[in-house]
């Protein structure tokens, strides 16, 4: 664990799979339990897209879930005395990690199906479930800042552990959040994926970032930050070790990104302090999307650190994304013909006035 | 007009758009209407994301839309006697196109702001819509062989007349259909998008399409129709000139691809009865979406020719691209973390089970 100040313990549940528990105080747990006790059999596979250059993951047992779960069952909430199991024993944790039962991504895929005139690769990688809290009722953004620096501590953590393996090139963890995305499940949960080559838009960001790098000596992130700063329009919030904006480029009507100041490469390299200013930024967002529009504002998360293949990054922006559904009350944002048929974004509203109505927003 | 038996004149609206009347007969028109009379004025442009290397659109005009329409307003039916003008007028013509009111790209978009830290270009090109029918209760699928074959006219014809535009370098018809995916005008209709730049998607499937035509000197649209005749296992329906099949590298569950078996770049470059085959399998691929679960299939459609930038593209593999937003019945595949983080689409099908079904869909 990166921090003196927090507790985490490692599990093996009755299916065979691992779990991670996290607390900011020392705990115990009781009976470690799983939905079905039958153990997991992925054998997911890639298939190379030829006209886009990228692997689709297969992952054909994702269908047959056969455990029939009763109504108003919560997998993610810890286990009730006498009832039927959970995902999560119970105990005195604040945050909980564990291999996803239905992964699109394992340790040991197999070997892939051979197929005449397409190429297929392994499904190498690893897919993880990060529980934010016991409480279902509760968000990411209703959390105390201290509980969301614990989960700093974790992705840091968890990224660190995959990163490790020889196999893994890259770790993105991510929150999708809202029934209108396709969130049936509500307790607050997000996910890791571990991936065994380094995916095409971080393909795309480390090329970029690298030629700033040698053309202004500088790490994009850190440009981007002061630039952020010194023109003052599209800032959210602010404090010592972070800055949250929506950027100039914004694909989405009120897309915000939270970076550190100091740019760093993977959360493990903030220090305490920093880890703070991030969490206290990190909820801060998630606050006042929240109270934009006076709805739990649906929207995806995702963490963009360096590449886990152990070289240095000095040049790797690292930033929290966050792409919330809504353009306006009520109305969501569809990717139509030019976005998904030619990758050009269109956005009717102007960063500089979603940066202010976001700043306006009453906490 | 690439064939001799249709028929096309070119109309001035009265707020200075353009617009073009197809038929298969000759025809004759009322008055040309216009919902609004006030000229437009678009200033569109595009910022740089360094991160993503690729532009995004402003069109912030888009959201001042003056004209507030009645109950029941549909804009691309033929405009009433005495009614509330409509975007098209009376007469025997079959399909419409004219320039968009609210375009994200427009001729002549003027100079764009220049903006400190942000690189910003002109919103150039066009947006146009495409109204397939006078029917607003048909759709695309339900349309006679005919009537679609001279849909594919009309695209080839405003291709040319739009790439051959200097600032023109690619043009993309696309149908966006579904309340599921955003559509709320339900008349028959799709959008024609040209860019000054050749967009993302289309760069690294050029790259690619040139990559295997150096290393095997065929059109790699060639070898994927020659290959999905001899697996037959993820064919949906074959004729003399054309084959549609579920991709090998399918993202989505029910993702189809409709392509001619003669490599060509254009639409154009079809011969009638090439034209008539393509067609038969455009309308038979939405009615096997239509069929398939029993409800209306919400999907986005993208037609993916060549550049326009006047050089041969002899390794460039025309096709239309479907993807359904189903996948099962009442069941909408959403992009979350992997696919909108990471640019890796997981897919819990197998293309050639879903290919079975839709190959076994009672028409």
């Amino acid at each position: 664990m990166p921090t003196t100040d927090s507790h985490r313990h490692e599990y093996l549940k009755p299916d065979g799979r691992k779990l991670w528990l996290y607390g900011r105080q020392p705990f115990q747990v009781g009976e470690i339990p799983s939905p079905d006790s039958v153990p997991v059999t992925a054998h997911p596979y890639l298939r190379w897209h030829p006209l886009r250059g990228e692997w689709v993951i297969y992952a054909a047992h994702r269908q047959n879930r056969t455990f029939l779960p009763p109504p108003d069952y919560n997998p993610l909430a810890p286990t009730r005395e006498g009832g039927v199991p959970t995902e999560l024993p119970q105990g005195g944790y604040d945050i909980a990690v564990f291999e996803n039962r239905f992964p699109s991504l394992v340790p040991h895929p197999g070997e892939p199906p051979r197929l005449e005139g397409v190429v297929t690769a392994p499904g190498e990688g690893a897919c993880e479930v990060v529980v934010f809290t016991q409480d279902p009722e509760a968000s990411l953004g209703s959390l105390p800042i201290e509980h969301v620096a614990l989960l700093i501590d974790v992705w840091a953590d968890r990224t660190r552990e995959l990163g490790r393996r020889d196999e893994i090139t890259y770790v993105l963890p991510f929150e999708n959040r809202g029934v209108e995305v396709g969130v049936t499940l509500h307790h607050p949960h997000g996910q890791i994926y571990a991936y065994s080559s380094l995916p095409p838009i971080q393909v795309r960001a480390l090329e970029h970032a690298r030629a700033h790098f040698a053309r202004t000596g500088e790490n994009l992130g850190l440009t981007l930050v002061n630039d952020e700063i010194a023109a003052g329009t599209r800032i959210v919030r602010e404090n010592e070790a972070a800055l949250s904006f929506v950027p100039p480029f914004a694909r989405y009507t009120y897309e915000t990104w939270l970076m550190p100041k100091r740019p760093v490469a993977f959360l493990s390299d903030l220090s305490p302090e920093e880890r703070l200013g991030v969490a206290e930024l990190l909820k801060d967002t998630l606050q006042r999307l929240d109270a934009l529009f006076g709805v739990r504002m649906p929207y995806l998360m995702t963490l963009h650190q360096a590449p886990t293949d152990g070289t240095d990054y000095p040049e790797w922006p690292l930033r929290f994304e966050f792409y919330p559904a809504l353009r306006a009350p009520g109305k969501l944002k569809f990717l139509a013909g030019t976005e998904l048929g030619a990758g050009v974004f269109a956005n009717d509203a102007l960063p500089e006035d979603k940066a202010r109505e976001l700043r306006e927003v009453q906490l």
